[in-house]
């Protein structure tokens, strides 16, 4: 049994674990980041490699950070939460402790986790799109990650669902994560509680009385007690999400849609209006078969995992995928 | 000196040509199609491969299909323009010739002809735009056709820009071909006549003085005068192009976009105000290149070529695009 | 009994009338209009005030004019179709007849007919909708007509529906006539038979199997017999009817709404989807009556009697409505 | 000299003065509104009544109460910020205080105040826009203040500027005061804030560094600063101001615009690009005048002005306009 480090590097924390070749986990650790300082945070994924190999006979190290990673696969060229500017990660993590490393974008890497041993498995074409604050994925296209000319493929957040729309972050009007993610759904929700507040009484019981104070937490709650406001918000999302999932079927004809991060954990609540507006809206329906659209089965190990697999086959040019039987 | 035939097969010609290894044509024929009769459909492509083969040392036959291709690569599943419903098209030529015969959908050969040899040439990485009546093309995704895993992939007129926009053929309203196509044009050019016939002197003059008659020839010729209706025109669909294309280079992040089909005859009309937008749009611009916009080298033989190309690689799984050197 | 002379100054036709104090028509009379030579067009004017007076004994002429009129309510300022411009109508026609004459535009005139002996009779506050190739109209508030501070009120037809929508002929995008008028009626069936041809059957069938020969009058008539595609283009600009009408109520809150012109004379085909989005959109809803909506019942005869009533009372600053028993 | 009594009635205060016909307050009182309780909120007002007659020989009371006001001009049958309900309050008062009273709908009375006395002086029709935390406003046509069939002419606030647009309290979607008005400012700064915080570095330092701490007044303090941001969100709501305004001229050709309430407080921040807009966007520009857009003069005492000169004209059936000389 070959077993491999997986690294999931965030803005607050770091996780790993070792992983076989099946996608299980044999062990896990957990740390905070030192998101201030990209030398310390060098020396905690190093001291995490450390201890995890000390019980496991481990043969590579994948690493999914949370920035943009260059070609190389081994230099994170930059990382917004992490002060990493042109750092060499890959060479600096060998260095320390002798074994071979990849790096790769966390929501790649987690992508690929989710495609090969999570809701993903068995497929060769998958779009993952993990709805947390915004929106963010990966692209598994034939058998293999899609990362992109510049290593900016999937940035899947920003396609425009409305020209004239909301701003955003990025400079433009209108991008899909504005109207489908946490955020949005939050926004939705305040916005209720803010002109209508006789329909939000749920939601601002929740939120002690103030609209700018709900949460995402406080619509799934609500929403799972029927509040009608509550469900508004989830339909409206979903219906966004869904409207984009069209989009991205008719570019790239997917075997499956997997759909995870924090506001998929709600489930059906948001996974039900998205896969009837792209069942309504796909175009060529009825003369097609829809993708499926699966709630993701890894949860926040599928970036550890992702990056152990990607580690165990960093020397193929690109590590194809191969079908796994499902049991 | 290895030859091959390639094929392009329309609703109301059929084109071929014989091409070597370099994409060079050796020959060509022209056809028209018999659209209302499958079987005669058949025949007048046998007899084309027999009468090039007569002359040309080929090894195989390529066919681009204007319909929906099978994955098997030899059934035409639907042909809304040719009769054609689950026609076993690459057997019957096969039959008829005693050649290897390998079936694609005509965009997608059109697009691997340009990638292979023309305006794509030397990218692993190329999202090919057809702007005709409506918008076609294909992708090219690691060097291979990516055809989808219904063989559906690349429906790019039907990508949403309105999401309560202009009704579409496909039932949606707000896709992408209504606002940047040939038909875009002239529905935007007869809109100016219509509404303010003072504007649209010139259109309607080249028109016989009716809004209704105007083509996209009219259009271009008086863009190419200089007539600002016209150029307002281009502008406009070349804008929501450009904004399209941003959208694409979100998902895929390409090496390059070619820009094919009978509006893109235009030239820089359309091209120039395409580039300016995409520029303008692209999310995480001045942190990233922005892949460069290339008009269409190989006009109407980009199918020819493709198709021969394709029929050249048809028993490699996918053929893997390497990459040709640019004199 | 008093009478005066009503008359109607369009384009093409020169529709005159002898009026009673009850909106009664005695005697009518209708000449083509030299609309090229302003000097001629007064002429014929003149001869139908002639010919109408040497059977009846009248006292005044009420002219409506399709253009600016100036306040002195004598001059027409400009006059897109008529070739006038500051042309002094009213003292000509005086010079020519001896008898005071009073112009009013032409929009205004048929609302004030409507108002005071259609549909609106027995109201203070009407607004009258002319649906016609565009949307025109007229404002009766508390019992006068009202003209606007200079003399350009009621430009219902370029109010703002879409703020990025369908280009109009004034150079603003959007405007309501280009969503709600006979002309909307056209291109929303023309669309549909362009994109959809097979959802037109009967609408390209009435128009010979061309698009761009489909008529008010096929749309009309294929609505009358069910067609489905034809009955949405109805439902459609009906719906944007509602809406701006909705607006209206929310700024005037009149007794009433009148809807004439030539589309409303295909009835509850245009009524029924207005009032049902009116009712529905109307602010305050449920607590606020709202207002009817009449289909006009004066037809082409408006005009005249507008007019000929706005003569008997041109003495008054504003001619203010009384309130006509309804029997 | 002839003096009345105006009070201006909403949900948190009572402010009067003693008014007389030139529109000049003599004296004035303020007491906090009793909210809950209707029959202590009448006590309230006919205390004052009493205070200020005690020292000015007045001969009238006109109030402007928050709601809806019935067309006896005595009845306030809806007011959602006073728990009145069919409430006779012009009677209770004139039983109390023995003086005649009217009332009126307080948005009414204080446009009354700035067309008689303030910014609209000398005009005949004019529309009063009182941008606050919505919009309201008033309408003088002909010299009549416009109360609507219902009593509800005159709301702005809810014409619909964008079909699919922000959710309103109204339960529509994309009425005005959502995108041009006070609420909608600090809307627009919170959401750069939220998603671009770099670029809202000055207006985040006001609010402490939270997003949803932004207050109008911040938006104001850093926009006269020449904060680039702050100034973007007057741009934004001020455009959205001028876009609608353009639809009122089109429909009442109004001879004045006036701006009130607490947003115009910021001036030329919300005029200037609000009147820019309405000369881009009015219909028959160039072949008209635009009317002037003022900015009210006399802030909250607009009110007390108002309801004191309804108080004084409180006998004429509606009380006509004398154009009185400015100075």
């Amino acid at each position: 049994m070959a077993l491999t480090i997986g690294i999931d590097v965030g803005g607050t924390k770091v996780a790993a674990g070792v992983v076989d070749e099946h996608g299980t986990l044999h062990a896990r650790l957990r740390r905070a980041t030192p998101s201030d300082d990209p030398a310390r945070t060098e020396d905690v994924v190093a001291d995490v490699v450390r201890e995890l190999r000390a019980a496991h006979d481990v043969c590579a190290v994948g690493i999914g950070a949370a920035g943009f990673v260059a070609s190389d696969r081994r230099t994170v060229l930059f990382a917004p939460n992490l002060a990493w500017r042109g750092e060499p990660l890959g060479a600096a993590v060998e260095a320390a402790c002798g074994l071979p490393t990849v790096v790769e974008n966390d929501a790649n890497a987690a992508a690929w986790g989710e495609a090969r041993f999570g809701a993903g498995r068995g497929t060769r074409t998958a779009i993952v799109l993990t709805v947390g604050t915004g929106i963010g994925g990966g692209l598994i296209i034939d058998g293999a990650l899609h990362r992109g000319s510049s290593g900016l493929a999937a940035e899947l957040g920003h396609l425009n669902v409305e020209p004239h729309g909301r701003r955003c972050g990025c400079g433009n009007h209108g991008c899909w994560e504005r109207y489908a993610s946490g955020r949005a759904l939050v926004r939705e929700a305040q916005e209720i509680a803010s002109v209508s507040p006789a329909l939000a009484g749920r939601l601002l019981e929740l939120a002690g009385g103030r609209a700018e104070q709900i949460t995402g937490h406080h619509v799934t709650t609500a929403a799972r007690e029927g509040d009608a406001a509550a469900l508004e918000c989830f339909r409206t999302i979903g219906t966004w999400l869904g409207h984009g999932m069209a989009d991205l079927a008719a570019f790239l004809d997917p075997e499956v849609f997997v759909l995870g991060g924090g506001v998929c954990e709600a489930g059906e609540l948001l996974r039900g209006p998205a896969v009837a507006t792209f069942a309504q809206r796909l175009t060529g329906r009825g003369h097609r078969p829809a993708a499926p659209v699966r709630l993701a089965e890894l949860g926040p190990d599928a970036g550890i995992v992702g990056a152990a697999d990607l580690a165990r086959h960093r020397t193929d040019d690109t590590p194809r995928l191969e079908v796994v039987a499902v049991a």
